[in-house]
C-alpha cells in the first residue's frame, strides 16, 4: 500500500500537465523546450567558434554533452497525432510529420550522430568547433525544411 | 513616434550586454520544457504502474531512457542569475537556487541516480516500476520543496 502511495504522489508531483487527450499544449512545450536548449548550447558553442567568447573547454564540452543528451530523449511521446500546425495554435509542426514518422525521426537520429561529433571535438580547441557545428547546422536545417512550417 | 521607437529599439539591443528579465523568457521555456518531458514520460510509466494502461515493456523502456536523457542535460546554462520569480514573471524558480547552487545541482543529480534505477527496472514489468516511482518522485519533492515556490 505504502509503495502505491508513493508511487501515486510521485505522479501528482511531477505529472502536472502531463498527456490528457483534448490538450497537446504540454506537449509542444515540451517539444519546444528541448529546441530551446539545443538554441542554448548551441549559442554557447556558436560564439566560442566565432571568437565572441573566450573558449572554455569545460563549458563547450558541457554544451556538446547537453546535445547529446537532448539528441537521446525519445521523441515519440512528444509528438502525439493531432499536435501539427493543422490541428492546434502555437506549433510550426507540420502534419508530413506523421505522414513519414520514420524519415522524421530518421532525421533526429542524424541530429543525435552530429551531436555525437561535436561531443567528440568541442574539448579540442575553438578551431574544433566549426567543422561539427556545420554538420548540427545541416541536421537542423535538414527536419526543418521538411517538417517546419514557415513563420507567420 | 517611430524614430523615437528605433532609437528605444537600439537603446534595448545595446544594452543587453546587462542582461534583462525579457532575455530570458527562452531559457524559462526551455528549463519548463525539460520538467514537460519528464512529467510525460513519468505519466507513461505511473499509468502502467497503477494499471491504467497496459504495460508495454519497449514503452516503458523508452519512458526511462528518456528520464536519464533528460537528467544527463547540464543545468547551468538553462538557469542564469536573475531569472528566479523575483525577477521575472512565468517562474516558480526561487532566488534560493543561486544562494546554494550546489545543492541544486547536487539534487538534479539525485534525480539523475533516480532515473538510471528507473532505467534498470522498467523492462522487467509493470510491478517493478512503483518503487523505482517512488525513488523519482522523493527526487522531485527534494528539488521542489527547496527551490519551487508555491503556485499563486
Amino acid at each position: 500500500m505504502h509503495r502505491i502511495l508513493t508511487a501515486v504522489t510521485a505522479l501528482s508531483l511531477c505529472t502536472a500537465g502531463a498527456a490528457s487527450a483534448q490538450d497537446y499544449a504540454g506537449h509542444l512545450k515540451a517539444r519546444q523546450g528541448q529546441f530551446r536548449i539545443l538554441a542554448i548550447n548551441l549559442g554557447t558553442l556558436g560564439d566560442m567558434a566565432q571568437g565572441k567568447t573566450e573558449y572554455d573547454a569545460e563549458a563547450a564540452q558541457a554544451a556538446a554533452d547537453s546535445l547529446v543528451a537532448v539528441s537521446m530523449i525519445h521523441q515519440g511521446p512528444l509528438w502525439p497525432e493531432g499536435s501539427s500546425e493543422m490541428d492546434m495554435d502555437g506549433t510550426r509542426a507540420k502534419s508530413e510529420i506523421w505522414d513519414d514518422w520514420e524519415d522524421f525521426a530518421a532525421k533526429w537520429g542524424a541530429l543525435g550522430e552530429a551531436a555525437t561529433a561535436m561531443q567528440a571535438a568541442a574539448g579540442n580547441g575553438a578551431e574544433a568547433i566549426g567543422p561539427a557545428m556545420g554538420g548540427l547546422g545541416g541536421a537542423c536545417k535538414a527536419c526543418h525544411d521538411s517538417y517546419r512550417a514557415p513563420q507567420n
